[in-house]
This record gives structure tokens, sequence and C-alpha cells, in this order.
């Protein structure tokens, strides 16, 4: 039978990419790493748990897939690259087979984005993955959740809601969507696109961000606390995601501002500067949808399809 | 109730030492932070999970507390000095008192090493703790596991087999001790006192490091099979626990060799530079022991009272 050094070395320190700024990786006390000079670090830690965050029947590839996007996602909001990651695994048994589908999963989606992994510890436990993600940036460039200012639009990465309709409507109506819609959907959920793509811009152009992992109006909710302001979301402008306004409509709203799981980021931008981000964007081939505007008065607000304000509570996922 | 974000913030956020390379810690999407030029950082990650590293019923401060040495321990493996980290807890319910008893073990233990708490994730989910420690050591001067030389003096940083005997032989037999004894042994197991102390000196004279966390033999072993040597150690040097040798000396052995979790340093220095790392270890009011020697024969061997050389096989805390 493998021993947990086996286990490592076959599973994980074999496959780990190299990068110029890690001195040594997996293999000692601890690993090596230099860092940049003008180049500032970023420090994420993420865990998922079985029955919590995604279930022990999942494909081992898929949670390994999701454990990494959900760490490079917060790095993501940082306006910052993801360079290096490590894993903390506790599983109950020894099993090959998982693991090999397991590290396979990390490993490309490590690949995807030029992370190394560096280290960690396996232990033997009830199923549960911790990750550690460091990420750079140029020193000062990292965006925080508390520069947003009066005026500031408000922005999402991407169309909202498919992975809460994944989680809570998918399993009993499968039947209802073609193929091609259900792995839409289900690769929404499990292998959502963290985007760190929309950092070089993000870190010229935007105020605050924060990515939205507890649903646009928790998150968007911690961005204006942190800053001190409000904000008020048109509700006609909110991004749905195409399946849920044909499958969900009725839904759309709790799923778009309550769900979390989709990893798009919500940020703002100053009104002086919005012209230029919008073509640097377009330069970049990329879309992102301005929803709201950040005001002085607390609390978030939304304004309706026929032109009332209505009050809107921090809704989202809730760890306890 | 309290929800997570009060939670983070009562228990860890407010009471987290300030350093200064860390220009935001928690309350962010990812903590930031400087690394000062001319200096490496090394970086680890240890699990602890209920029922194996540690009994549920366990005080919750003594829990964090072990958390944290454990991790400090193999920053002092590296010879470096710890300062920041993140803190991954899993925890099946809100429990305030419990979580106040955790958040004093936790801040007193990192209190104790300057380490600043820059972030991390409270989950629902199985008692598990994972902490990944940070630590600083000037450019090049980390100490790894594969720098032992033929004719290196193997030390250890302190007396070993009191965890060991803490954990197997203690909770059967706690009346034959004197209170002070039982306190004494439940130190050693729970309040482990990671070598950091020793981070100067080793820089300046070792060649390779590791620590004691897995057993005397297991871990010498991994020195030994990255540097492609051996090593022959000397039974009558083990440096073994007061009480181990009070009550168990016909256990002693196993204990001493094989038991683990003593957190104390096995390192080696080059006979040419003994003579000053004596020197400098006196100077510093701190006691290490020669066990033995590094050899050219791969494997581990041990020269009995007798002088007679017999074969070690490597054993300690398999985690599978």
């Amino acid at each position: 039978m493998m021993d947990e050094f086996c286990l490592i070395d076959h599973f994980f320190k074999k496959q780990a990419l190299s990068r110029d700024e890690v001195v040594y990786g997996i293999g000692d006390d601890a690993a090596c790493v230099n860092v940049p000079s003008n180049q500032q670090l970023l420090i994420t830690t993420d865990t998922l748990v079985a029955g919590v965050h995604f279930l022990a029947d999942w494909d081992p590839y898929d949670i390994a897939y999701k454990a990494v996007m959900v760490n490079v996602s917060d790095i993501a909001a940082m306006a910052a690259k993801p360079c290096w990651a490590s894993l903390a695994l506790s599983l109950p048994k020894m099993d090959s087979a998982w693991l090999k589908g397991f590290s396979q999963g990390l490993h490309e989606a490590l690949q995807k984005y030029a992370i190394a992994l560096i280290g960690g510890d396996t232990t033997r436990g009830p199923l549960t993955i911790t990750l550690t993600m460091h990420g750079l940036a140029p020193s000062g460039k990292a965006l925080r959740r508390n520069g947003a200012k009066l005026g500031d639009k408000i922005f999402v990465s991407g169309e909202l809601g498919a992975a809460a309709m994944a989680v809570s409507w998918l399993p009993s109506h499968e039947k209802e969507l073609s193929k091609d819609e259900q792995q839409t959907l289900s690769r929404k959920l499990k292998h959502p696109f963290a985007r760190v793509d929309l950092s070089d811009i993000l870190q010229q152009y935007a105020q605050a961000a924060i990515d939205i992992s507890d649903g646009l109006s928790a998150d968007l909710y911690h961005i204006c606390d942190a800053s001190g302001v409000g904000a008020c979301l048109s509700l006609t402008a909110l991004p749905i995601h195409s399946l849920v306004a044909k499958y969900q409509s009725e839904n759309a709203l709790s799923f778009v501002l309550g769900g979390g799981d989709d990893y798009e980021l919500c940020f703002t931008v100053s009104p002086k500067r919005e012209k230029d981000f919008l073509l640097a964007l377009a330069k970049a081939n990329l879309t992102c949808y301005p929803i709201g505007e950040i005001e002085s008065k607390k609390g978030l607000r939304m304004m309706t399809g026929q032109g009332r304000i209505v009050s809107l509570p921090p809704q989202g996922y809730r760890h306890f």
C-alpha cells in the first residue's frame, strides 16, 4: 500500500509546474519562494468540505478543479495574478482511483493559470480540501473592497444565477433540459472560470472589487460596508444567465442576487474613467455589465422596471 | 446568532497582531504583504483533524496552540523565522465558548512568535484545523533536508519521547505520576515549543535540518534519503526525556525513535564547524545533543552500548 510520502510524490510532486520564483516546492518542511521586488504578495485560503460545499460523490476531478477556482477567484478579486498554491487534503482512506482523478483536476486547473503547487499536507480525516493560494500584483496595485466612491459605476463581470440554479433546481429537472444545457449549467457550478483575465484592466481602472461567491447582494454589501457608502442597482440591468431566464425566470432575481457560487467579480469604476475602461475592455474582447451606482446613503437599493426604488436586504450564503 | 463575518471579526480579526510587512490582513478577499528584499519566503501547511491528531474533547485552547506549534516547527526546521499565518477552521457548529478558548490559544501561541494572523476561512464541517504558516530567512540561508554530508555530526535539539509517552501511556497511568509530572508530560504533547530559538545559529552552522514530528528515525531517514547518505546513531547518546527514563525505560527506545510529536529538530553540522557551533550554542544558553554521524552507506544504523552495530528500520507516524 502506498504511504503518505509515495502518495505525495506520485500524485502531486511529479506533476507540479515549475516557476522561476519557486526556489523549491514539495519535499521539504516548507517551500521556498522569491517574491519579485516591486511586487506585493496576496494570500487567500478557502476550504471545501464534503457535504457542505460539494457532494462526496462528485467526480474527484471536479472537486479539485473547483477548489482551485474558488481560490483563484479571490486572487482575481484583488486584481492580482495567482502564482503558487499549497494543498491540505484530508481523506477518509487511501483511494488511488479517487486520487488519480483529483490530482488530474488539480493539475489541469493549476496549469490553466500557470500556478505552481509548492506543498501541502495529506491527512486521514473527513473529506476536506483547503487550498492556500498566493498571487502577485505590482506594489500598491492590488484592489480592495474599501475603495468605492460616491458616484462610482458598479459592474459585474458576467451573467449571474446559473450556479445557484444548478445547485437547487437542476437535480430535479434534468429531463427538461437538453444535454448541452445540462452541461452548461453543471460546468457553471463545477468548473467556474475565475476572472484573472480582468486583472490588468482592473488594476488600471477599478476602485474596489470583490468576487461574487456568497451572492451579488451580500458581496456588494461588503464593498459598501468597507467603503462607507451605499448602492442602488437597476433591476433591468442585471445580467441574468440565459438558462436562468429560460427556465426559472420567476426565481431569477433570487438566484442572481442571493445565489452565490458564480465566481464572477463585482467592482466599481469612477465615472471619469468609465469611457477609458470600456475602451480597454473592448480592446481586450471582454464584456462587463453596468448594474448600478454607488450612493452616499448606506445600504442597498434597487430600481425596479417601473422606476420604483425598493430596499434590498443583503442576502447570500451563510456558513453557519 | 453570530454569523461567519461577526465570528471572524470578534474572535480573530480584533486580536490579530500587526507587523510592518502586512499591508492588510483579515477582511478582504486576500491579505497583502510585502516581502523584504534579500529575504526568501518559506511556506508550510499542516492540518490537525479531530480524532486523528487530537481528541475532540481536548481543551480548544490546546488544539489551537498545537496547530500553531506544528506549523512553526516546520518553519524552525528551515532555520527561518515565522511571520504570518492563515487559518482554515471547519467547525460542526457555531460554539462561542469553544471559539473563545480556541482563539485565545491561537493568539497566545501566535504572539509568542510575533506571528500576524492575516486571513483564513471558517466553514461548517467536521472539526479540522489547517494553518498555513509563512516564514522569512535571508536569501539562500534557509536549511533543507538535502545538505547532509559524509562525516557530519547529527544533533537533536532536545530530550525526546515525552510526547509519545503522553499519547500512549499517560491516559491509563495518570495516578502513578505526581501532578507536576502529569503536567510536564501533557505540556510536551499539547504545548510543544517550536525551536525557532535555534534559527540564527542553524543558519550559520547547520547543513541540513528537519523537525521531528513523525519520529526521529523516520525524520532522520528523510534527511539521509534527500542527501543521498546514511547515518549511524549511538544508543547511549540518545537524549531520553527524564520521565520516559523514570517510568517507561523498557519502551524508551520506541518512544524516542518512533514516537514523533516531539517537535524538536534534527540537524547535521560539519565536523569542521562543530566547535564553533557548540560555542555559539553555549553563548546563547542553548543545549543540543550529538547523537551520531552521517555515513556514506545508505540506511540507518545504531551502535549499541556494547559496541554492536544494528540496522534501524525507519519507523514513525504513518498518515495512512
